[in-house]
């Protein structure tokens, strides 16, 4: 596969910098996260061997257990005391690990993708019957838990990911799609997930609407940054340095903001390229189609002004937390909006 | 298609008496039913027009509404008031639809049933997701209605059918499988559901657990007697008479009662053949095959049995209601439980 030289230019101390910052997240709630690890691998055991086969090869396959993290560090920062935002954070892994599942379903169209994700394995029946149980069992642990404002947040934003994931399917490979529609979409399959789970720790910390909001606003643009920078690493060559896959994206026609941005600042012959590619799926086997279309985001600066884009989410995101007084766990929050949004893998 | 002639002995009036067995429940219920129904459009209902369009196609394809009517009938037997039990009865369907998506979903094993399944109209993946949304707006609508005691009946029932499915998934092809494994897996993905739905009646009016496990008990009984129907159903030529589909369990390779009756009480050349057309999936195109399998359930008599031990957990499903004081309602409930067994379709 012919790649150009395709490097995003984000921040200098990069590397160095967002390590350090999800290491001392991880840190301050290191204890209540290996909680976590064990809630889910207890509750996601059944006596149905394959349930815990395949879930288990979901949750061991590497997670950043990103979105628990932020359930655990919200509570912290609304002074929650007790456990229960050991289960709750499971629940919200639950939620994401059953999406992912469900994300994997592939149509006949997508198989070329082929990667070894649980599905391929096992066959899409097990993924979406897995995925099921698991968001069922999520339920279930939100009623042990008891509170119906919990059990409103996150089946609300379990509905609005569903709803999300379909809008997608719609404006899949419509290169008429704008940045607005785009938008919706992250913000329904990804930005409600970390929204809630931040804004449930101030529920269960029984703090004023006020720090609820502003968690849920904080969770909310993250989870739009980290999206933002999700879809320029699918296009970016640093991926590729790390062996990681890049142009998933692309080979699904899958329509994201860089996309976007160099289809709307391209001429005529260009988008009779992205036509082809994005809504017609005809791409070449030798990754020329995608070197060029990396080349024409470099061009038009796509990926750049993405990054951009995801800084100003990012901002939001720290600027919704100036509520809270200065603590530890806040400059943590702060400094994962960094993480995100600089980070290589 | 050579079809034998395999018309299952089921009641001397069956046609007559189940069909005015239902319409009695139906009249019954009628006035809530028509507001599920509204709810049900209301609720589905989703700027992204893609969910509407699928799941209004699975709900207007003429499904009976026999889960909800079971709760609508359960309230009113319970003698409920208020009008709780509508929104209910609409999550209980919401939780049945979203399974029916999700069981449509095939592998690529699967493809060669090729009927116009939602998943066959707009491919797997909507049909997950839509299947997804109705899931999550089932939990959403039960957490407005506020009782945790319902939410824990329903969450654990959605578990129990996620699991049950995966059960089924695994025993899948395998001619060994017995009775009580069969059973398992009826109870767990369909049982369960008529339980819930039934049993929720009763916590809809307040009334003492003796008669929500009464009602548990009468819709778990029910709902193994009509999936033990159905399974006789995919393999009787009543259904073929009515223009249905017979034989999608045996292309599938599903281990059903039929077929687990016949194997165990077959010579060793009869299980020569099962293993070939079960487990190796290794059948004729024009029909033989299955023609074969239907001859042997009739020559062993397994259909027969099959029903036989439908009647047994229709008596018991009876028997649960006998705490109730004699009503129009506890009649048809009574009379519903011949419907199921003794369906014509």
């Amino acid at each position: 596969m012919i790649v150009v030289s395709n490097v995003v230019n984000l921040s200098p101390n990069r590397g160095r910098t967002s390590a350090s910052a999800f290491d001392t997240l991880l840190g301050l709630v290191a204890d209540d996260l290996d909680a976590v690890n064990r809630t889910i691998v207890a509750k996601m055991d059944s006596p149905v061997v394959l349930i815990p086969q395949l879930a288990g090869y979901l949750v061991a396959s590497g997670g950043k257990r990103l979105r628990p993290m932020l359930t655990l560090a919200a509570a912290k920062i609304c002074g929650a005391e007790g456990q229960r935002q050991v289960e709750l954070a499971a629940c919200v892994e639950f939620i994401h690990t059953a999406t992912l599942l469900h994300d994997d379903v592939v149509d006949e169209s997508d198989l070329r993708r082929g990667q070894a994700s649980a599905n391929a394995v096992w066959g899409n029946k097990a993924s979406v019957l897995v995925g099921d149980f698991l968001l069922s069992r999520a339920f279930e642990l939100m009623v042990a838990d008891g509170s119906l404002r919990i059990l409103a947040i996150l089946s609300h934003a379990s509905a609005v990911i569903a709803e999300g994931e379909v809008l997608q399917l719609s404006t899949a490979n419509d290169t008429e799609t704008d940045e607005a529609a785009y938008l919706q979409v992250i913000e329904a399959k990804t930005a409600r997930l970390f929204a809630a789970a931040c804004q449930i720790g101030a529920v269960i910390a029984n703090r004023p609407s006020v720090e609820e909001q502003a968690l849920e606003q904080y969770g909310l643009n993250l989870g739009i940054a980290f999206q933002l920078i999700d879809d320029v690493l699918d296009y970016s060559a640093v991926q590729e340095t790390l062996g990681k896959t890049v142009g998933d994206d692309f080979h699904e026609g899958k329509i994201t903001l860089p996309v976007i941005l160099s289809f709307r600042r391209g001429d005529d012959d260009e988008r009779v390229f992205w036509r082809r590619v994005m809504e017609d799926l005809e791409q070449d086997e030798e990754g020329l189609d995608l070197a060029r279309a990396q080349a024409l985001m470099v061009r038009h600066g796509a990926l750049d002004d993405t990054v951009k884009r995801a800084r100003h989410y990012g901002d939001r995101a720290r600027d919704a937390l100036a509520i809270f007084p200065e603590s530890p766990v806040k400059s943590a929050l702060l400094d994962i909006v960094a993480f995100c949004i600089e980070r290589a893998y």
